[in-house]
């Protein structure tokens, strides 16, 4: 293909883009493919010469469609959202254009130091403290990831790091290995699986605080766990608190547990995955404070902010704590897959809705979770779950486990909406989370209705 | 930006893509910018408002352009290359307004199942042995990784749990502490930093290998130390081969090193992130022999394979040794980044240009390395320091290195071609390699005048 013909299919593919968004909706919103049922329908093998362009792209109908689960139909209501936006798209195919590899400072200049600026960009935009802003005097800065996961992984090694070399300073006598083998990590029972596996890639142990009634960890049980540990030999060095947990969009309480950390010598890192964005409005900025204590935060713009997938931004508070865990050049913060230019989606989305377009797209997602709510709050059916505090809201039928996940098969088997579930305190909850960017309130009214007939009908063949 | 504006701007935004690449040739390859160039560029914070798109646009050429080395112009020829093809854009601007995230097969089922299969092309394209494609009756299959320093980390991850969980089977006095105080990893003292970083992540030993003139590890090398390092009471587990490594593109004897790795339960990965991409020519699979051998196999169709980054693809000879060490849900062989639709990108360059086109591209590119050495010989001032297999020559003016330092100055300050250097026994190298897809042999030839003609001036004054 030639550049003459890559016009000519870049027109049609930006046409086939803009027509599957805007024509979303007459797509069933989830897939009833069988697991392997793409395998027999293309060839076992490559082809051996080039196959016709018009027929790669039928087969996009033909083979990927039927499989697609559509993230961003109105009617997907299920994990948290993934940001799908025009202006992100356009600087994912300049990105793709340029094709360089920003490794280094000197691979790409641009790359690195964009990065660098927008990172400060949406670290003012969320009102960060001063030290992780690069261009300030302080020690800290941002880098792009490409998950929390990543970021959860990385905190935790440079925490690691920092205190094995702290505690044999101390104590010379002590070898790394009987350093290491009484480190312990801490995150919230509610927190994401992947903070979890952190631990097993790093080979340390992690306990799971426990949380209160409305599932956030507080102070006090995060430091009777410390307490315990210290007193039994052991050496805290982590905490991973979560912003908004997976489940029920619950929020630990940092500014209890950051003095707690700092005092204790504990690497207090915070994930704020989905709520993060958020913050970028003052009404929910105050659920942020306590990110004074921290060592680290993150959240994904590629969930929340209409960045696309994947940007997932870090800030530490002091950058020579990452470089020197991981022993590589100090001119990157940032890990071996930092490398495609993803900051471009970052600039062209901040100034293509600027910080006011941002904020009203929040708003307006919280909102419908709000509409939502008022509407299972009115059926005394149901039952609200978890305060509803952004774009997610936690629902049940009242009754019994297996009602509900009998209705959750009903409605994931209509195809008419998606919703997945979760479990708080044992028991089976829908989650209804505000995804997609085209969500409106007729589709939650459409959505609501939907779920009521199912459980109308469920209810009356139950009696 | 609603719709119909994409469509006007994602027209354009193809344009300017055709024609920066068809124009490349017309920019400085590399950049003259100095550190911190961009920050004085624009604003210091988003702005509240939308900007207007086009001021945007007219950003990239007045604040972005300047910064960017360009990895696709033909007068690139550092580093190694990164894979820039119409197809891969195509297939990247359909993932983008999908905007599906894989993370289980149940959230897009097109997206797991496309990239095992389209791994399995790849497999047979390489001649992988059976135990390596999930479409049979084996226990392997692949998956697309970020780069392959992922995967190298994942290969030893997985490596460093099957033995411990062997050790304590069989040792049940020992504790885990002790047994992994004592695993010792292995790899070529050519590998890429990135392998022993991945020592570092996992916390474990890591001893460099000695290799022979060609820059190869051999059997007997290993066997040395292996032997060595049993009898000092520790336990072998993870060798990381290199086929093409970063400095020479030299190659490990995986013959000779493959038996003696499975005898000793050592898993053995093979990290061939540059010349994988070659394999699919009947003349370069030789190289591969000894495959069979493998625990893990990785490498870059992003780097020679005509697949847009990131594409590294990675497969393993026992699925559950990667389950097992991540404790993850089975569905998904796969670490959290692996979200994307990548494996769109693969089905469209192997579609669009053939087996035969891709092998054709591979051979182009390793004749113009070929073509270069040619002129290199035949210049008495000038020596070839390693064997030129495929698309990379490494070369110097013969006499002291900070002559070749001094050569290299010139050549970076001229921006005319961009090189970088390496060190092969202590001496400093140039690396000549083959990068961008426009690369032609009269840019090979007016590349080589311009290092004559640089060199000639040196050499003159040195007199």
């Amino acid at each position: 293909m030639d550049a003459a013909e890559f016009r000519r299919r870049g027109r049609e593919m930006v046409d086939y883009v803009a027509d599957y968004l805007e024509n979303i909706e007459e797509r069933p919103v989830s897939s009833d493919v069988e697991p392997g049922y793409l395998r027999s329908l293309i060839p076992t093998e490559a082809p051996l010469e080039p196959d016709n362009y018009d027929d790669i792209i039928k087969d996009v109908e033909r083979v990927i469609m039927p499989g697609i689960t559509h993230w961003n139909s109105p009617y997907f209501y299920a994990y948290f959202p993934a940001s799908n936006s025009y202006p992100a798209m356009l600087a994912d195919m300049l990105c793709g254009g340029l094709g360089c590899i920003g490794f280094t400072w000197a691979a790409s200049p641009a790359c690195t130091e964009l990065e660098t600026v927008m990172l400060d960009w949406l670290g003012k935009m969320l009102k960060l403290p001063d030290h992780f802003i690069a261009g300030t005097h302080g020690r800290g800065g941002g880098v792009i990831q490409g998950t929390a996961s990543e970021a959860t992984l990385m905190a935790l090694l440079a925490a690691r790091c920092k205190t094995l070399r702290r505690i044999r300073a101390a104590n010379s006598e002590l070898s790394e290995g009987e350093i290491r083998s009484k480190l312990v990590a801490y995150t919230s029972e509610q927190a994401h699986s992947s903070v979890e596996r952190a631990s097993l890639i790093g080979d340390v142990t992690m306990r799971m605080v426990p949380t209160d009634s409305t599932y956030a960890v507080r102070g006090s049980m995060l430091k009777k766990m410390l307490e315990e540990d210290k007193a039994a030999g052991l050496i805290p060095f982590y905490f991973c608190a979560t912003l908004g947990t997976t489940a029920s969009c619950a929020f630990d309480n940092i500014t209890e547990l950051g003095p707690i950390c700092n005092k204790e010598h504990v690497w207090m890192h915070i994930d704020a995955a989905y709520a993060g964005s958020a913050f970028i409005c003052p009404e929910f900025r105050p659920l942020l404070n306590g990110i004074e204590f921290a060592d680290s935060f993150n959240f994904n713009p590629h969930k929340w902010l209409l960045v696309n997938f994947d940007c997932s931004t870090m800030w530490v508070k002091k950058r020579e704590d990452i470089i020197g865990a991981f022993n590589v050049d100090p001119l990157y913060l940032k890990h071996e897959n930092q490398e495609r230019f993803r900051s471009l989606k970052m600039w062209f989305v901040f100034r293509s809705y600027g910080i006011q377009g941002l904020q009203a797209y929040i708003r307006k997602q919280v909102a419908l979770a709000k509409e939502f709510e008022s509407l299972v709050r009115a059926d005394k059916r149901f039952e609200i779950c978890a305060e509803v505090v952004m774009g997610l809201v936690c629902f049940r039928l009242k009754g019994s486990n297996d009602l509900n996940q009998l209705l959750l098969k009903r409605i994931t088997n209509s195809r008419e909406i998606h919703l997945v579930p979760c479990q708080l305190s044992g028991v089976f909850v829908l989650r209804f989370a505000i995804c997609a960017r085209s969500t409106d309130s007729r589709h939650i009214q459409h959505a609501w209705r939907h779920i009521t007939q199912l459980s109308c009908e469920l209810l009356q063949e139950n009696h």
